[in-house]
């Protein structure tokens, strides 16, 4: 592709987003340079989306380009750190121009939703496959780490789980949802709403966060290592669909993945800061769905206590 | 490479590089954080290697490793910016542990010669590829593009052009070298040298500068279009091997690419400097091949002016 590179660049890629943002130099040079605002630090990530791993050959092009950004989007909004721009590598198998305008189209929308500006990349051929490194701002040791949960704090979550694995399972016909869960859940899977919302919150209160792109269990346990503590959650506790609840299916909340949902740590003094939030944001509730403890990491079902810390053992057990 | 992929990122790449450097928090969460010092910019570049594309798929894993990092410091060093620090995006077919060894160990010694520090990225299962993000840093404004070359500056080239081409063309038995140019050859090809050592005279003088790594003719060109000039050079300056000059082999200088030398421009009144320049530096000699004109792109062979303006040109006559 290497002549092809610089027309599709220029042609597709070159005016994405916002440009009055922290960028002094954009696409099109050997590099791009950015302003880092004094008094704050940045915050980078970096995912890769291969086609036919992390969703279907056939997934429309506008969508892939959502889900790219929004899945990086979400490491910022856990860390608490706002987003600023992006640089794209993009691999494709054919300079298929249709596909080129779609994509493309998709990031512009979503760039522009979210404040961001693409400044760099690179295109080569190859099996489809998108590697977003994306940054964000946050006022300097604002940002919240996955480290800092201590006995006591109270582990909350946003949203729904569980939407995003069963939209999934809907897709692949293993499940038979009806039609208006069946939207909702595609909707989860296709288009995660990264919680950006939850940053001055998250900034405010918030002792760890992480969000859920591998499952609630594996993710919590990700903070519970890096914070050397345990936890104790109540399964009945975990905001799921009616769907779920009626069919006992909570390894859709629990180990599906995908959800994009921010899970996070608060000391329990702010308890009452949930409400409060929860009033203003009714689309982002927080729920509390357990706490930390000083070792173990256990779900509370009715009566029983299974042991979450091997990881395999629930999906087994389920 | 789900559940491999913590394992993975912890065992071989949580700790490549100088943790003493602007990172306030490396590999292992959602994202990093970076201080970026007062008075400086940011200066970022992506890059992609794929396996098959941009090298055979058996090359080293040590010298693909390099290469990835020595093609974004090859962007820094075009930009004016000093190293300080990468993430990797690794896509690899299987977890083949003793690649994975090589590969870190590589990624290691490049990044400790170099003062950078890995500080995040992602791994997932595919065809072989490698994604690398880079920043640098530049004092403010220091930085140096492909836009502002002027008629009357002088056009300097790093080192020897064509070396890489011609490793690559022994490489695929399409010419049989001398010995010990072979080794020369193939070293320009699986370890270019990433001109960092010319930061310093590229903030002083420099009105526009590019990485060389798709062929003079094209990278100069690129530099003509964004600064709105022309350009004179000549044929018999271009600093080439004794091989290609006896052979008039001069396409592999012109257009093979790869070879990771500097083109920059610079006002003909600092031209006393780059004898200055050659003194201290015998390893990374510049060479005047030309001038910036007003308009037209031309290469004087002889008596006869060539018209590069049409890129694939030269390529056909040759």
């Amino acid at each position: 592709m290497a002549h092809d590179e610089f027309a599709i660049i220029e042609r597709y890629f070159s005016d994405i987003g916002d440009s009055t943002g922290n960028a002094v130099l954009g696409v099109g040079d050997d590099a791009a340079v950015v302003d880092v605002p004094p008094g704050d630090q940045l915050v980078v990530s970096m995912d890769t989306l291969l086609g036919g791993t992390h969703f279907p050959i056939d997934t429309i092009p506008a969508d892939i380009a959502y889900k790219a950004l929004a899945v990086n989007l979400s490491d910022l909004a856990a860390m608490a750190a706002s987003p600023a721009w992006f640089l794209l590598s993009l691999t494709l198998p054919e300079n298929d121009s249709s596909w080129l305008a779609q994509f493309a189209n998709g990031l512009r929308q979503t760039a522009d939703n979210y404040d961001l500006q693409l400044i760099g990349g690179d295109t080569c051929r190859g099996e489809l496959s998108i590697t977003i490194q994306i940054a964000g701002l946050v006022p300097s040791d604002r940002f919240v780490t996955r480290k800092h949960a201590r006995p006591g704090d109270l582990i909350l979550v946003s949203g729904e789980l569980g939407n995003a694995g069963l939209g999934l399972a809907q897709k692949q016909d293993r499940v038979d949802l009806p039609q208006d869960l069946q939207l909702k859940c595609l909707q989860a899977l296709n288009r995660p709403q990264p919680r950006l919302e939850l940053i001055p919150f998250l900034r405010e209160f918030a002792s760890a966060a992480i969000d859920i792109s591998d499952g609630l269990q594996g993710d919590l346990g990700h903070v519970l290592k890096a914070s050397s503590c345990g936890a104790s959650i109540s399964r009945d506790a975990i905001p799921v669909n009616a769907w779920i609840e009626q069919q006992q299916a909570y390894h859709y909340a629990l180990g599906a993945g995908d959800d994009y949902e921010i899970c996070c740590c608060i000391p329990a003094r702010h308890e009452g800061e949930i409400e409060n939030w929860n009033l203003g944001h009714p689309g982002c509730r927080l729920t509390v769905i357990g706490e930390v403890t000083e070792s173990g990491y256990v779900l509370q079902e009715g009566e029983r206590l299974i042991d979450l810390t091997n990881l395999q053992g629930y999906r087994h057990f389920d």
